[in-house]
């Protein structure tokens, strides 16, 4: 579970609710019912059942446990759109959630109203720990936020129309980034991990420990498109010595030649996204790669790719809030590095591959109760990304905020950065 | 593809042409752009996805070919709703119809428009074989409208909440049929398969040719839910000398039990259909069962199933009108059987399992061209089923009618009629 | 089951007996332990456990019901060694059976001599109707040598080594045939279907029925390999028309472009066989195809598959016992069609695919009790087959015999002859 | 690949050579030619091909590279037995590996001789860099006899007859240990890692770094199988809250209820090891666990795994060649656990499951060529396990050594340590 250390004061809590349920509105706002209906793939989910399963939090935790009198919307949703909580009984079948025509958009627009109006009239009079459940339950609805997005354009791709949600400005052509440059890091003893100081963290960026760097260097910009063609056509997706031996074998099954949603024609590489299928940007920063492929690459470059100690470490003074993020232009942004000379790119445009897997910080333990099986079963079999996406709405995510997804997932907005020994 | 022989009147063609479209409208009426818009499994499409096919058939087969100046709603849509036409170039995946959250049921509807008016147009001025081409597109509209039907029926059944989409009259409850009484067939040399002098029948029905009837009998009427719980009951389900071996490593793998829909409750069984979920009705034939739980039925109850020329030679003198179809009441019916002296239900209620598997014909020849591909390419694997069921539209079927479907399948309304050698 | 009509004479058992007993330990005399053991997929068993089942059979169904006070070899091995007689009890699953390097091909002798010696002691002492179980044994015995050279054929296919079990003689060129001629069938009502007349008959041969047939003409010969490679060169593999629907999605699926067990290198077409790997011979008859194949090529040619009725009616006056069987010389034989007056090559060299699918003859009733499961369970989704091949032992075969595969599988000695209609 | 330092003295070395080759064919002794070509799944190998494979090794890194002149034994090898070597060409697809019942066991053993005779002639001659790979083939070699152990076992364990490979002496009746003592660890920076003074490390063992150690303590021996069954009867295979999230799912799809080769009967539990199915020893240390199941039952004790750096560094007093290796008696071997005060079991026995990913350490770099492909490719996925167990050659393994598994596997001889925060 998340942890809120002071009360948040009433007016900002209930402002901060209003915002984030409103934002996750306006996201869905161009969906149509079947838009938001249909699950592309199993690790998707619908833009639907995001909407309603954000809710169910809401009305569970908060509402059911700590409001008297509640009365639920409709008892049979708590079946249908509890995620993965095992201590709240069974549920639908989560590669079934495509299978929910009914309710209906609308429906689900209508329950969010209902657990709304409860919710704000509710909030004054909760207790500090309940106020916390909400802070929580806000963060919670932000990353269903970013993966609703996600697995919209995913399932926007699969339609051989390849239709545009939004229109995207047309941004004036970028210049081409310069060559990398290499920041040097902090070496020794480093504190990282959530110092309990914020208003708010996830369970498992804590507790605060000491971790050990090695001499490195961290690249002073992300990887663009065009830095990715050339590894393309030097043969890198071609060439095993490159590739993890699961990456190999997955490369070989999948057929893997690009990052997801690109495709080749006469003209170049174009790539598809919410904005539809646009000429690949050289100068904008490579998204929609595996854990493979950033290792693939870093291995082809010559580098590595930074551990989550060294990323996190070198982004305790940069602000979390600043960068490309939900609330930005395009996504990933194309953007010249500046001079060279210090980290860019940190927060926002792309989530950063690191080398590190998905494991406890030294002295974690899990919350208790359900809300307890918010991170710590996910720790195995995954790997640690940093840094948020133009995806992540601003002021979710922070230093030691640990994203974690498969090797072989790519179907968020996921980059790398290039880091080495020194 | 299907043959017309005379030249339809051109008053009728439109007539019929404008009573098939608007049954289509019809059934699809209660459905949310959602509803018509998920695919339940690869066997299923979506209503919007067969909405569309049975138009595309018209504008690709009729207009593009045939009505100079025609233009396509969409260009797209060929890739769309190509349902398997290999002549007709690529086309959308079949597993993939699901993801087409656009076009919108909207947007199909108004596609259906376009069609419509430039059909209806060019109508009068169609040469004969054109018109037959709108007579085999007409007949190839009520075959997926009978496919719509089943395919919503199953995707409702995967959502936890049951919907009904249909009220269906309560009705007075009907007396358990007597006992099985059989009715001696013709036997020696027969004619079968379409003669020719009917308005349409599709290439696989015929040529008419002559079969051997060897001494046999066809029990009077179908087999009921409640014979089918007995046979649950005696362990019909458990005992592997009742079955085919394909059909027992299906029953084990799928762990199949009862009839598709049924589940069992404190009350007894329960099934779901479009009126929602209701207690089975032991007067009401059992229905949603694969050929292998006929087979198996049969050879527990001690009998077998009917040949196709069986089947066929039997119903040559019944009016294949007759019998509780589309437009009847309720799906299938329960129905005290008549006396026992003559076939009953031999059309409508549900499709009967024949034991014959779907090969040509003696001297069928498939035609030229696409549309050439309706039927022969689907001769291996499957078995014929006759008759017509509560879902096929009247005037539809005919004796000589073959359906035809995998021995696993079951989400069509499939059923089992007796038969014995003498 | 199998039917013996009159009680065969005891001496002329014994003999027989000894026989196909002895063949099947001559056939898997160059095996090593480790060739006799592997299962190369599941449809093969190992070479051992065909010796060791067919010797369970005897024990099973003769010694162990009928003759008092048989000590059986060891007691676990009716565990191991059973099929698929459900009525047996339980057993070691199918595709397990390569798990079984204990017992040994040595133990496996041994169990042989041990059924062998009570066997040849018991039969002269053993009622007409258990002698009959003996016959049936022996029937039983034969298949499995079939399917014990081909099985043995698919794994050593698999070692990259491709190693050679027989050395087979350099054949004479042989000169390629010359072009089809049409033998023109009977007409009308024929019988077919085992007539009880002969010493033996599988259930499923009878019983004798009528049966129609139209108007149509059988080729003289077999098709070969060269006709097949102009098959493949007229893009045979890749054009879809020509493919039943189910066959072309194994094409896709599996990558098929040529028969089972050919390659093509700078010469041109090799396939291997147990006398390793060689250039194919264009005069020989095509072998190692799947009924897809064999549809797909007859459409090619404009012409059909004959039906079994046809087959079986022309096959009906030619000795069974003539052609190349097992132990000819080749497998199968390159052999200049005679004149192209007479139908030739109708036994031996390759079983040929029918249009007909593997489903009971009009009256079949199976036998009751465990051997009953002999034959009735595999009635859907196979096709059948007729004739014989170059690795069925003289004897085992006739004009009512009923092999069935399903319509992908290849790795028998299979084959085909085009029919046409008049 | 693998580093020695110093060149090992010649005498030594071949003495070494000797002894390791000899423990191969030791091992394989009670092996038929068909136990020592089956394949029981795709992540065990038959174990002809280990002992084959191992002398590749040889064969092409030492001899074909560095000993002009050498002749192979046979050129068709290369493809058979080269394991994963991408830069050493195509090559026999690992899970048909069990398809080679030629060359024969017998061929085998002549290979090994040829490579030995070639080898033990050229090594006097060798350069020092050159003895380094003969090294590194010997510890490769000595890899490859635990798996070789651990994959007839699970081979053995599929033949219902359960054949004991081995007699093993009865032991004497072990005390069950008492209870859990913790001995605290190291804190702050710590070195592991290989420190490059020993003769041989594998190349992922090092380079030597710093770690940080939290408060921590481990028990002060392994969990035994009497506590492993308390875990059952507890329901902790049917509890998800224990489970990580893909180990829960791992359960489910597998129906894992207890440790791998344990089965119930009416006395209790037993398990099958290579001396056959005996009862489950509650004193002895449980084994043939996943980290899936080592992880849950830490969470139901309340406490966690090791990481790596805490095991190391408890580990780097005590003598790696102590404890129960493949020299010793039985395995694992029951023990009553001595006083307390130290850690014991660290070597031998089992594998410890630690809590850490197989992730490089700081500062690795793979070595280049073919030999580099050794380990580096390996790292994501897996968990690192350490300390040996009673199927590791004595000699082989020490504090840095680094064995890793998926978290799923479980046919080593994997058992586990708690550990717990202080
Ligand atoms: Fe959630
Ligand atoms: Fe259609
Ligand atoms: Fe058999
Ligand atoms: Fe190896």
């Amino acid at each position: 579970m998340g942890k809120s250390r002071t009360a948040p004061s009433q007016i900002d809590l209930i402002t901060r609710y209003r915002e984030v349920r409103a934002l996750s509105e306006a996201l869905a706002a161009p969906l149509s019912d079947a838009d938001a209906t249909v699950q592309s793939m199993a690790d998707a989910s619908p833009a639907k059942w995001h909407l309603a399963h954000a809710s169910w939090f809401f009305e569970t935790f908060v509402l059911r446990d700590h409001v008297p009198g509640y009365t639920p919307f409709d008892a049979r949703y708590t079946f249908l759109f509890n995620s993965y909580y095992e201590a709240e009984g069974p549920r639908h079948a989560r590669p079934m959630r495509g299978m929910l025509t009914r309710p209906s958009l609308k429906d689900v627009r209508a329950y969010r109203a209902h657990v709304d109006k409860a919710l704000v009239t509710a909030l004054p009079m909760l207790k500090p720990e309940v106020q916390a459940l909400v802070l929580l339950g806000l963060n919670h609805e932000q990353q269903h936020q970013e993966l609703m997005l996600t697995d919209i354009q995913h399932l926007l791709s699969l339609n051989p129309l390849e239709p545009a949600l939004f229109d995207a400005p047309n941004a004036l052509p970028a210049p081409i980034p310069g060559p990398l440059h290499w920041i040097e890091g902090r070496q020794g003893l480093v504190e990282v991990g959530d110092d309990g100081k914020g208003d708010f963290a996830f369970d498992c960026e804590g507790p605060r420990h000491k971790a050990v760097l090695h001499p490195h260097a961290l690249a002073h910009r992300l990887i663009t498109n065009g830095e990715w063609i050339d590894f393309i056509e030097d043969g890198g997706y071609a060439r095993t010595s490159h590739w993890l031996s699961d990456g190999w074998a997955w490369v070989q099954a999948e057929g893997i030649e690009a990052p997801l949603y690109w495709k080749r024609n006469e003209q170049g590489w174009t790539r598809y996204g919410l904005d539809g299928r646009k000429p690949v940007n050289r100068a904008a920063p490579v998204t929609h790669i595996s854990l493979y492929e950033a290792d693939a690459y870093a291995h082809w470059a010559g580098f590595r790719l930074p551990t989550e100690a060294e990323w996190e470490s070198a982004a305790l003074n940069i602000a979390p809030t600043s960068g490309n993020q939900l609330d930005g232009a395009a996504c990933p942004r194309a953007r010249a590095a500046e001079g060279g000379s210090v980290l860019t790119q940190m927060f926002g445009d792309v989530w950063e591959w690191t080398g590190s897997a998905y494991r406890p910080h030294p002295g974690f333990r899990a919350a208790e109760g359900a809300v307890g099986e918010y991170n710590g079963k996910f720790m195995s079999g995954q790997f640690v990304l940093k840094g948020g996406s133009c995806a992540t709405p601003r002021g979710h995510v922070r230093a030691s905020y640990r994203n974690f997804f498969y090797p072989h997932q790519r179907w968020q907005f996921t980059g790398l950065r290039l880091a080495k020994d020194l």
